[in-house]
């Protein structure tokens, strides 16, 4: 079917079928913040709820690209549908391949059971928590049963981003000594599942042993994470992950956790969008309105102190109803 | 003077002459969110802006507090009086002392020309940016030289304490494997100067050729970072740390770069601020009002999906003044 002639219900009908092209120009749709899209999920969102969303984070260059591949092959022999979304742009994936890599990434391209796309941190008209948020719900009604939604494991958005997820994965390597430290001084928040890749390395067991070291200071946790020495590019270890997976989804599914945390997830994920569309209006208001900016000036000068600059711009962008200050 | 017997006027009167326990009186009403402290900032503004600011950044346990406090020995030596703000929830600072360290951070307590003040980075009424803004303002009204800021090298909020440093120090250690694959990748943004601390350590020669070899990828900027060997435990390298910072310094002021530099990140600072208000305003609707809890509720039953949420709490919070709606 052509590009231009998808319909709302021609849309619909398409990614409910789980047709490639229906779900590739739906997404591409909610990129572009249009409103077809929006209309889109909306019709939609009632068949949801039905896929299981796994986070994949880590710093670059661990490979996590990589092991989303392998995981995908491997439920893929399961027998299971998956929907990737990576919104890492470090991934290969939004370089649109695994180069050099192994697995043939085109081989997940054919095969009709699997989604991937990747979708850019920047420039999306209502924020990544937003795009990435109505891409899964898209690829949830397109009936796929897994969701795995890969992440660089810094910054705000991207919290926001794992923020659905069911299970979260946190994927290390031996040297990823910044994200040791961080797990220890609990400013980076205990995954339900760790990967160590790139088993093979010498210092793999150095840093098997540093996390092992650091979660056993957390005792008091209901779920004990799991650690897993993956070596991804050979798809060695990645059965033994996909078991923690479905251990940790068993174990939410075991007391209703899951429906809790979905609960959580989901009103967090309204909060996180919110958020950011009050962040983006703010800053087209003052893009478009020479007052805003005159008090940016005077700011610069030394005359009006910041806080009160603050509060007549918010005064003035979300508590003033005027002509043409709708949110964008 | 008694904790009660403080006014707008003598608190203004000991922070400008330096007074630490006026100083420690105004940033803890900056952290209660007091109005207090909203009126002393505006007051102190017009002298504000001759504080020269230095962004310490970098993972947790590579030591930016051992090496803050061995700056603070070296610029006090100088004749520089400093203020210290330690947003890193990890920091020794924020436990109120350095534990173990051969530096004594009493010293610095005692001197006169030091102010030292770690801040928490939850519970703010007006976010982590507000806060550490007004309390930047107040050691700079306060007639300090030097402002040193500790932030731990992740999260949004930490970039936008970040956005006042004049100059943006990276601390990283033999093994900080992932902010070198963040620095290679893009994600993590190039710093004015990088240290790489215990420079004693076997593999210190390792991490510098690493970071060396990332730089040597941007050749393109003016400003070459320099990167430092510094072991700060023994104060062994500060000196030339120092000498980078100041060259940078004369490298900004050189061209009327630091102006143009300043303008930005305090139009940033103002942004930042009323975005995170902006976000504020909505958790604390969100939390007040019955009817916006009914449309999260609505959501979680898939009855109502979760950009129509959005919109309407958007339209609720922001765009329909009632009573009792204010910006807190």
């Amino acid at each position: 079917m052509a590009r231009e002639s998808w319909t709302r219900e021609s849309l619909a009908e398409g990614v409910q079928a789980g047709d490639k092209r229906a779900l590739a120009r739906a997404i591409s749709l909610v990129e572009d913040g249009d409103p077809l899209a929006y209309e889109l999920v909306r019709d939609l969102y009632p068949q949801t709820g039905r896929a299981y969303a796994i986070g994949v984070t880590g710093p670059p260059g661990v490979g996590k690209s990589t092991l989303i591949s392998a995981l995908v092959r491997h439920v893929r022999a399961l027998g299971r549908s998956v929907g990737v979304i990576s919104v890492d742009p470090s991934s290969p994936f939004s370089q649109g391949a695994l180069l050099g890599d192994r697995i043939r990434l085109s081989d997940h391209f054919l095969d009709p059971g699997v989604f991937i796309r990747s979708m850019g941190t920047r420039g999306h008209l209502g924020g990544l928590a937003e795009a990435s948020l109505q891409a899964m719900l898209l690829l949830d009604a397109a009936g796929k049963d897994l969701l795995l939604l890969e992440t660089v494991g810094t910054g705000q958005s991207e919290v926001e981003v794992l923020g659905v997820s069911d299970t979260v994965v946190l994927v290390l390597m031996p040297g990823s000594g910044d994200s040791i430290q961080a797990l220890k001084a609990g400013i980076m928040e205990i995954p339900d599942v760790i990967a160590v890749n790139k088993r093979n390395h010498p210092m793999a067991k150095t840093m098997l042993n540093e996390v092992r070291a650091v979660l056993s200071l957390d005792r008091d946790r209901e779920w004990r994470t799991p650690i897993v020495l993956t070596e991804a590019v050979e798809g060695a270890g990645v059965d033994e992950l996909w078991a923690k997976i479905e251990e940790h989804r068993a174990h939410l599914e075991a007391d209703g956790a899951l429906a809790e945390r979905r609960r959580r997830n989901l009103a967090g994920e309204v909060f996180a969008v919110a958020s950011a569309r009050a962040k983006r209006h703010l800053e087209h208001a003052v893009a478009d309105d020479p007052e805003l900016r005159r008090l940016l000036d005077a700011v610069e000068r030394r005359e009006l102190d910041p806080l009160t600059a603050v509060r007549e711009i918010m005064e003035r962008v979300f508590f003033a109803r005027r002509n043409g200050t709708e949110p964008r």
